[in-house]
């Protein structure tokens, strides 16, 4: 890239890193705990968050959600569903969320009431990576469709994040995906990351998904 | 965006398209027809690029592909067993192929000996829109496991299409997969919209591909 898109873009993030830690400090003195959701399109990001927000609620929790597209607000029509706060934050063609959109959409909701907030990221391998929103949890989603080298050809946003799920896992045998190859690339680039594989369809690997985000809320506080 | 990004950002625009010009010259003068292919990661570029380079040459056809990514050169080295010349590029982490990143990579190939060139872009359906790269046709895919819903979601790369593939339709009955709201939504961001449906692994749909890519060889000349 020219020395000066560099500059003007190294400006930019910290800019967002600025609001990021503000939003970060806004959550903490809330006990609210934040998801950032990434990963490519496709993945199933909404039908997991969709049947997220459903069991937490379930267990009595009060989880809220910000759901970012380029264009339309099918999602959140379609989470609202779930019966949690859900809000669209279309990017209007950006391809990334950024802190101060995130802090803008949040204005009028009490964050004291909401255990959990989810940020459903748009479907970008590679540009949501740079961007901080202030959550507790970057959760990546590999789908066993995506195919199991993924993690090497696009390691940037996989080294950012703090978590990693294999998603679409009732599509497993169908595509020919190498669980144990997978795990070994998603390590390969990021040592020691925690991962469950999951389908929000049938519901496999539901329990392991809602305890691993319990404990990691329960050790925040 | 800031007013500043956004100067420096149409400056690049600018010089891209200027050097996207100044190749799409040459290939018109060598008789090359160049073929990009943009997608989010995991619709199963690489493998149809794989099908198609093979299935050309049995027609006596003479491809070459530049294939980019963020890192590893696993593409160039699988494409090369189809017998085809095959440059990887590595974009050390930028989300999109730029011209001057294709000028460069076809230094020392003599054009004039090849009736097509592929370019496998980076996988990113959003980023890659605003880069044109000098070819005549800018195919799209999109994977039956992405969902229906992705054309309404992501406008921006299909409006720029010339064609769509829907891949992996060996899957469309376990994906639960809706071909006709699926070219609906095509066609309502691109009205018109040449669209072929096909499995590269099964091998579905690829004679109508091909045929396609003939014929629109064939009217360039």
């Amino acid at each position: 890239m020219p020395p000066r898109i560099v500059q003007v873009r190294q400006g930019l993030l910290k800019k967002n890193d600025a609001i990021a830690a503000a939003l970060r400090a806004d959550f903490a003195a809330a006990g609210t705990f934040v998801v950032n959701l990434v990963s490519g399109p496709g993945t199933g990001k909404t039908l997991l968050l969709e049947r997220t927000l459903s069991a937490l609620r379930d267990r009595g929790r009060r989880p809220a959600a910000l759901v970012g597209d380029l264009a339309t607000d099918n999602d959140a029509v379609r989470l609202a569903r779930s019966g949690a706060p859900v809000r669209q934050i279309n990017t209007h063609g950006l391809c990334h969320l950024e802190a101060d959109m995130v802090g803008r959409h949040l204005q009028g909701w009490n964050l004291a009431e909401h255990n959990y907030l989810f940020v459903e990221n748009v479907g970008n391998l590679v540009c949501t990576a740079s961007y901080d929103l202030g959550e507790s949890l970057r959760v990546v989603l590999l789908s066993v469709t995506e195919g199991e080298d993924k993690p090497l050809k696009y390691p940037t946003l996989f080294n950012t994040a703090d978590a990693a799920i294999i998603t679409k896992c009732d599509l497993a045998t169908a595509c020919e995906f190498d669980s144990a190859e997978a795990e070994r690339n998603l390590r390969a680039v990021r040592p020691g990351l925690p991962i469950v594989s999951l389908s929000a369809k049938t519901g496999d690997g539901m329990d392991e998904w809602l305890a691993f985000l319990e404990s990691r809320r329960g050790s925040e506080g």
